[in-house]
């Protein structure tokens, strides 16, 4: 990497990538906070809103009932850091959701769990990023008013940031984290103090505005049913919180430990400021609408489609600081750093499920190799894709987005919980020892309740969001499911048509003899090099073959062979029509039909290039018989490479694709980089 | 290819396809005029329109001036007729221009030349199927109202059609032809005997029109530049004249004679057809406007931007037939499928001649082959691609792609008649014999002419045409040039870099050794395959080596390599970071440090699978790492195959694959589509 292509990084991302220190040691809990809580925590960017905008269709009258479901979301939200804390000790070695529902409830569980985790991960990108924008957007008008485009074009960023392999460290994340925590935590302070002891009226931009309601009235089970729809978007404040359960390894010891810890201190800090945020929105009457255009009354019209509904964050910290003071675009910001870093952690996620996946033989294989390159550029790209086809569809707009968001979630909560009890069942029919028993019949109880909270929420969800999103979420499971099952069958089924049997058969069968041929077109160095390795492996029959596609060029062959001496027999194979492949292959299956015990080795000198397009104009005829050969039985192929000039272009760039690393590599307790433990699954 | 599929190719071209007979013998005159004259007479369908709408730019009173441009047309088509029977006689083996232009002018000549006719196949495409879709118009409505969409099917079926490899006969051409030429003449001869003896006056649809005119009262220079611009029009009466220089070979013998008396045929015919529909023309007032909609004057107002102006050909039909009468639709049906078939003949010049140019390397080597399918659908794909691309832009619009299409013809035709001059004088130095003499003096006099006449032509095309498109065509013309020029160089370049040195190299010096690594994951049939097979080639050293990437999975492999007792020492590599290339790559390096004379032979068991898709699943990781392995020296890279029981279908599809043959065969002298004379260049 040139100097010059170095400096827009290092505006972008600033001193922290020259700290590569940090990358050395495992984290401290006060670095793996942010590392691990960007997700969950900047959930509560968008949560409150989504609450307060379904209690908005029966009027904002129904704004007091927003307490009750915020109460629910803290007994669900410590439900969940519970149950998870409890995973955390279990699996040490970072036992994600999958590997949990995998190893307790079997491969279809497993599979499920990753479908809907693959799922989530293009979510939390399209969620994130329009949800990003949007806070940006109460700062800067233009990203909002170009709203689809700025976050397409913030997806492509992250993108390229994450192919080209940023190397991470701890403060990357820690920075912005804690700024957008300090942040709201002065605004609910301040708004606190503000509020209640100076006595200070607040107003937020749409106090003054009213709420027509979809529905006025509203009572009984219809009743019920909306508060349930808010509370179920009120758990998007959820999202993310498994994250840390995957990163144990990367914490420093007591692992377990201090990441229970950790998770603790995120769930306590997120709900804090999801209720704060609740409180002051109701304290500064902001109104949301699930339509604003059509549902906010100004001045007794409605606002129209030019409105642009601001976040409750952002409506609220232009009360409490002023709109457009230091303080309220110090905090759009910082609110949008960490939803932008939230989606992230997805970019980190995706390619590392992907590589787990693979090692199960639910994806191609080849993505198996964690940190590799090409692998992990294709998940990045597919996560990409679809997070952008997402943001298209959906217009960017965080609300409907969250719709199909919060259904993944809370299958792989459940199943995980599931898979949990059903661990601790298996561990306390072998544990004898009175206080291990104790504490796991203690685990076991607390997942047990998690497994049942999250899984009626699962079905509240379900309910009351199928027709809003929901379905297009379980479409994508669906897809992924049948994608993974079908390769699965794919490998199984190879794998039982190549397994070797007991007793030696026909493969082990050494042939009697290896005939050798080397195609030559012309004497040139290639040639030459794969004659003299073709002469050095002593083979028991070796012969020169060249095909006569003209005439006077087949003559100068045999001159120029016979003029060097070169002690090979050169056997000419004509071909009236012009092919290469075909008068090869019949000669090929010409020699297996006289001495079906030998076998044929074809030495095929080949061209090493630099640049892509020198592939079209060499080896191509060689690569096409090469395909032809293999289909033949008792053949060997062999390629002679001769190096090119231009090659060493190609080997320099092959060289410092090794150097790359894979981003996240900070979550996953890396040295340098590298894994610190190599054989555990993170 | 099973019954069913047939159907439709039968119901499309008929009987014609069972007769394969015809394949077999040589083409008899008769036969032989259809195949090569379908191009050059189908340019009447347009020629006549394009002199009349260039006149009417100075008013329908310039009409008087076409029979002037028709006897002027009439000269240099007998010119263009007269120099090629020189060619043909010259170049009995079927010497195209580029092989004339490029044996006599040199290289750049030729490249030229190649340039023009590329950039010409392409245009004869987009021309043939847009004047075909105009014709086909006067006839059925819906197809010149959706006139690009047709024209782009047409392409696109016709670009199926020669993917597919239907095979020809000489029938296909026949019927058609014969029908439009005999089609033409009852016309013209009908119109003669009732307009002179019948004095029935003919009214074409457009007799009562008038027309404004751009310019009025044209005088002195400018009345001679818009008369030379109208002749220029005239000329594309001359495109794919030269064809039949191409096809010498596919005649009867006396070859050349044969084929020379063909050329005059033709000639007669394309100049007869040509001044009898302008005189048609002129007997029923056909008025035809460069922009109809606005300079057309119909009862005192412009017909407007819907006016559809009918080509003259069947404006002059209706005139003499009746509109809509059943002469009328079998002619313009007729004139609609030689058009299409014109535009065929390029789906077979295309590739053809970039087989030739292959072999002189200009475009990568792989399209030497020539009837070879991939190369072939290369080209096709090439050629269609371009030619809709010039549909879409200008519109189908006949009249405004002429404007591309004579420059490169007459750029071929004036380079290849100074060839033939350049020709005959070389002969003339070693001639003795005086009546040989007398002929070649009396034949480079008419190739004199004509690269005169020829020369002058292209001048007064590029002057008036150049701003009206024909820069476009030009445009063409360099960047195939460019492009060509480049891809010779590359060769030359590796060419120069890969020549064996006079004494022996290091290329000739044979290894010391070979030590042989068979590359092994699990023990399974592929694996015992390739060691079998290593085996049996007696290498210096043989090893198997394994990757380290799950503890467990070594483990069982080396427990299960013992029992077997394969006896081959099996290595472990270590992989912390569960790579498979790099630890490969460095053990290999490795040993190239330790004994830099031996050399390194790397054994990869391979799959062998029938679904594109499958490849995404097998041996990405073998394929790459063998990518890098040749970036190695000192290394070969030996595949085995396993072939899959997928692999069968994929097997049975190239085995199909191989009795496709390449159309255009029967314009080359193919004995059941294979060429007879495979070693001279057709």
């Amino acid at each position: 990497m040139s100097k010059l292509t170095d400096v827009p990084k290092r505006i972008l991302i600033g001193r922290a990538l020259r700290s590569e220190k940090l990358g050395e040691t495992l984290l401290p809990k006060r670095i793996a906070l942010p590392v691990f809580a960007s997700d969950p925590l900047s959930s509560v960017a968008y949560a409150p809103g989504e609450v307060l905008l379904v209690l908005s269709i029966a009027g904002a009258s129904a704004y007091h009932f927003s307490p009750w479901i915020a109460a629910a979301v803290v007994v669900l939200m410590f439900t969940v850091v519970a149950s998870y804390r409890q995973n955390v000790h279990a699996y040490p070695s970072g036992g994600g959701d999958y590997e949990v529902a995998n190893t307790n409830l079997g491969p279809k569980a497993g599979l499920t769990v990753a479908s809907a985790l693959l799922v989530d991960y293009v979510l939390t990108v399209a969620v994130s990023i329009s949800s990003g924008v949007e806070n940006l957007g109460s700062a800067i008008p233009f990203v909002v008013e170009h709203k689809v485009f700025s976050a397409v074009a913030i997806i492509v960023l992250l993108t390229l940031m994450n192919l080209r392999g940023v190397k991470e460290s701890g403060k990357l994340f820690a920075i912005p984290t804690y700024v957008f925590v300090t942040g709201v935590f002065i605004m609910i302070m301040w708004g606190a103090f503000k509020g209640i002891v100076l006595d200070d009226t607040m107003r937020a931009p749409t106090a003054d505005y009213e709420i027509k309601p979809e529905h006025q009235g509203l009572a009984g089970f219809a009743l019920l049913f909306l508060l349930l729809r808010a509370f179920s978007s009120g758990c998007a404040a959820l999202t993310g919180v498994e994250a840390i359960s995957n990163g144990v390894p990367a914490f420093r010891k007591p692992k377990s430990r201090n990441a229970a810890t950790t998770l603790f201190m995120m769930g306590a800090l997120a709900v804090t400021m999801f209720c704060g945020i609740i409180g002051l929105a109701m304290a500064t009457d902001v109104k949301m609408a699930e339509f604003p255009a059509r549902d906010l009354i100004s001045n007794g019209a409605p606002v129209g489609p030019d409105y642009v509904q601001n976040p409750v964050i952002s409506q609220v910290a232009a009360a409490v600081f002023g709109d457009g003071t230091f303080f309220f675009v110090l905090l759009a910001a910082a609110t949008a750093l960490v939803l932008f870093l939230a989606a992230n952690t997805a970019y980190n996620g995706f390619p590392l499920l992907g590589s787990i996946l693979a090692q199960d033989r639910y994806l191609p294989r080849q993505l198996h190799t964690r940190g590799d390159r090409l692998a992990f550029s294709n998940g990045i790209v597919l996560l990409a894709g679809a997070a952008i086809l997402l943001v298209w569809v959906y217009e960017a707009d965080s609300t409907k987005l969250i719709q199909l968001y919060i259904v993944g979630v809370f299958v792989s909560f459940t199943l995980s919980q599931t898979g949990m009890v059903r661990h601790w069942n298996r561990h306390l029919k072998t544990e004898r020892d009175k206080g291990k028993r104790r504490r796991m019949i203690r685990s076991r109880a607390i997942n047990t309740f998690g497994a049942f909270f999250t899984g009626l929420v699962l079905i509240v969800v379900l309910a009351t969001k199928f027709t809003h999103g929901a379905w297009v979420a379980l479409l994508g499971m669906v897809i992924f499911y049948g994608t993974m099952t079908a390769i699965r069958k794919h490998y199984d089924r190879v794998a039982e048509e190549i397994a070797a049997p007991d007793e030696p058969g026909e493969d082990s069968v050494r042939p009697s003899r290896v005939h050798a041929i080397v195609l030559v077109s012309k004497v040139h160095r290639p040639t030459l090099r794969a004659v003299a390795y073709a002469k050095a492996m002593r083979f028991d029959r070796l012969e020169a073959i060249s095909i006569n596609v003209d005439p006077a060029e087949t003559t100068a062959l045999k001159q120029e062979w016979d003029r060097r001496g070169i002690n090979v027999p050169l056997k000419i194979l004509d071909s009236p029509y012009r092919e290469i492949t075909r008068p090869v292959i019949e000669y090929v299956k010409g020699l297996r039909r006289e001495s079906p015990r030998d076998v044929v080795s074809v030495i095929i000198p080949e061209y090493v290039v630099g640049h892509w397009y020198e592939h079209f104009l060499h080896n191509q005829s060689a690569l096409r018989l090469k395909g032809r050969l293999l289909f033949t039985p008792g053949v060997m192929v062999t390629s002679v490479p001769y190096q090119l000039v231009s090659s060493e272009a190609a080997k320099q760039r092959a060289r410092k694709r090794q150097e790359w690393h894979a981003p996240g590599s900070v979550r996953r307790g890396m040295v340098n980089g590298r894994p610190k433990e190599p054989s555990g699954r993170a």
